[in-house]
């Protein structure tokens, strides 16, 4: 099944570690997940977020969200679908949707706000190839 | 200083574990935090979360959102005041401030939405000692 | 490059997350990545740990070390070499390497011990397929 | 009950999030119980482990070792206690004991060693404040 134009398509696998007493994925690690997805999002710019980060930008997160669908569970191969879309010239929203492929269930949805800073941590424009990547 | 009807305030230091190499503590450990802040909300129950869970009733989250203010940083003692709120008889909010009492400085806040469950997963009334306690 | 026999390698993305303000992998979070790696060693007889649980028989951890060679940052593409020894008819060690293919860079290299217990955590024999594996 | 000599003791709470499926504290995370307890027993120095990386002193560990003998649990309290010891100018060691005191259970015993480094990840001698302490 081919991605939506500009969305990243992440796979991992749960790990025991990931879970909790309750027997399903503990509900911060899906903010783990999101950020493995936006990881392989910025990929997609030919650059990665650790090459950004040299380069002396950063996006740190400033809000998340989360909505839990279906617990997800030990040893589960997960998908977590990534799109990006631009909120000013100095933001950006990743918006995540954590799947299990082999039912097609949806496990979780959310989504993260970015501002862009330099090495001070003054905002900043973002990069020119994440914002043409960008809706 | 005293705190609001029905507000805990639950003390942690910043460990090296929940940094990251921006240096601050990394997004999703405060939904970690913000656990800790409703585990010692429940105690004023009278009961606690374990106990609650060995009668066969859960507060699995639906949904959580953070907004990140200020970064806090290894070895900083924080705070975490949380209150909850009676959303349907069977859903429950409980709300959080992160702050830094050193220098007052608000970290973080944020939200968190649970069920009430049966040990089936099966939704269920919120136990009334919990209702009791929420606005 | 092929496997010695028994030995199975694992492929994993270091995550922000595993960092910490030092700028390389947390030191707990290696004894995640022997988690990844005995994992995926337990697929090679055929069945997945988590089947088994389900069928009553666990593995926990009576004894890990590890010693920690160079540090693997973010984004690091990481192996996880694992290999299995029977130690007695109830105990099994894995042993793992994890290395950054990339530069062959050895970053640390560890042990697990493990007994086996069934689902009253009382000790009992090896599963078959998990003691015919083993060397 | 009074510490030996240089022991110090921490108390921290177990949070649903360490714990995994099996219902207990996942395994790696005893390793963050002890750096709980070594942090501690820096401040005995009175100075922090923060300070001293301000100052461009770091001790990264290069190795762990951890004994599990009884599972802890959700929402138990557990203490660890924790000694130094000088292995040479440049090295120590820290030895831990986590233990629940409500019925002095001993949940696991660790050690770790590390290395004292400079600002840029060169070998150098101990600070002399906590050479001081050590046995």
């Amino acid at each position: 099944m081919s991605s939506l134009p500009g969305q990243s398509r992440s796979h991992v696998r749960v790990r025991y570690a990931e879970t909790d007493q309750m027997g399903v994925v503990y509900y911060a690690n899906y903010l783990v997940s999101f950020e493995v997805g936006r990881t392989d999002w910025l990929r997609q710019t030919g650059s990665t977020y650790s090459a950004m980060e040299d380069k002396g930008v950063g996006l740190p997160v400033i809000e998340a969200h989360c909505a839990y669908r279906q617990p997800a569970r030990y040893d589960d191969e997960i998908e977590i679908r990534t799109t990006g879309r631009l909120l000013s010239p100095a933001r950006v929203a990743f918006e995540y949707e954590v799947v299990r492929p082999r039912d097609a269930l949806i496990v979780a949805t959310g989504s993260t706000i970015h501002a862009a800073v330099d090495r001070h941590g003054r905002p900043r424009r973002l990069p020119p190839q994440v914002k043409d990547l960008l809706a």
